[in-house]
């Protein structure tokens, strides 16, 4: 492809390759197109050797930063004009990433922001709390917290046991492609999170969507933010502005 | 990702884009995996801009084969070792494309034959008469009937009345993102290669097992042969051979 219109999206895929391939479908399905060439060139780079996101972050696991920045290299020398990455844990390193990519890194949790908005979830209209599900170091890092928080969110997580018995093993489960598995238990928090008082749960890590999908969501108390989706839209919405 | 290993699976998505995300999703699904680290590494290059391939075939239209051979440097350039093109009707440029990529092209055709052989339908066990559905480029290039033809196999293909009335049509909705109408035509034409003999029916267009999907596919009449997933299988082959 061409590097000349910077309309080429790039997709680091350094994360679940089933959300990757998700994010793929959702972004060709969400893309309003009559024909083959209305749709928007990509380029998927999935590596899904790169040491897992989770361990790095929380010490002890290789630090996959390194990995990252390959991708992203990968990516531009591909022509791409700006980068989606649709694993929020690997956003713990969106600094480091921006400083290195020479293009915009469409930021997930802006775009689940964007999504909250056009819902019209809002502070002002008093949505003022929000779920959010995530791996446990998106959660420690503060990903949603800090960035929604600024933006005058409260943001309600689980707790530590739900987040060890519930959510941790269902996002294992998605990963080794056993999607049925995942659905009760994060029913289960999202439930939870709406009786706290949630106006709305974010699925703040791509394999929860992937997990959610495999039973009903209506009924669960709470409207959802599907990161894959919210992250496709921001792309669209980058490849047509 | 380091070319080294050589284990790097090229991806040539120029073609509709559902179908290659499509194809990344099954790759996913169809590899016996645990952890993320277990599946495949992959660079998927979409580019959707790519001229049409019936009508590049058919003539009128321009070549696509300069769009093809730059996705295929492009993929080399990033590693890969092998390369999957989830479109049959590009296959008719196989041959230019498997003399410039320098690494091995895994070809549609044969890996639907990888599919029948495996679920017992080859000429020796009875099943000598095989329906075929593709675009009708990819029939009048006769992609899969020389190359079926080759191992004894003897396929039918619906009638010219059938292409325009029902196969292309669907087809075209398929890209249009209307999976849900390209079902009942694709259904009509599978029960007619059936009742015809075939003894299973090859999806012979990356697009027609995702409108087919869309409705039941039992009570056609004839086991399908799914070129996505069939395509799917020998890129897992290769990976792990």
């Amino acid at each position: 492809m061409e590097a000349a219109d910077g309309k080429i999206l790039g997709v680091l895929g350094v994360m679940g390759p089933l959300a990757s391939a998700q994010f793929m479908l959702r972004l060709t399905l969400l893309t309003p197109a009559g024909r083959d060439q209305d749709h928007i060139p990509a380029v998927l780079w999935s590596d899904p050797r790169v040491p897992d996101r989770t361990r790095g972050r929380q010490g002890g696991g290789p630090d996959p930063l390194p990995a990252l920045l390959r991708g992203i290299a990968g990516l531009r020398r591909a022509g791409c004009g700006a980068i989606a990455i649709p694993c929020n844990t690997a956003h713990g390193w969106y600094e480091e990433m921006a400083a290195a990519a020479g293009c915009p890194i469409l930021h997930i949790v802006d775009a689940a922001a964007a999504d909250l908005r056009a819902a019209g979830l809002t502070p002002a209209s008093g949505a003022g709390r929000i779920g959010v599900m995530g791996t446990a170091a998106t959660l420690a890092m503060r990903l949603y917290q800090d960035r929604l928080g600024a933006e005058g969110w409260d943001c309600l997580v689980p707790s530590a046991e739900q987040m060890e018995r519930l959510v941790s093993p269902a996002i294992a489960a998605v990963k080794a492609n056993r999607v049925a598995e995942a659905y009760a238990p994060l029913a289960e928090v999202v439930r939870d999170l709406a009786a706290r008082g949630a106006s709305a749960v974010v699925l703040g890590c791509t394999e929860i969507p992937l997990g959610i999908a495999a039973g009903p969501t209506d009924g669960l108390g709470a409207p959802l933010v599907d990161t894959i989706d919210a992250l496709a839209r921001a792309a669209i919405r980058w490849a047509r502005g």
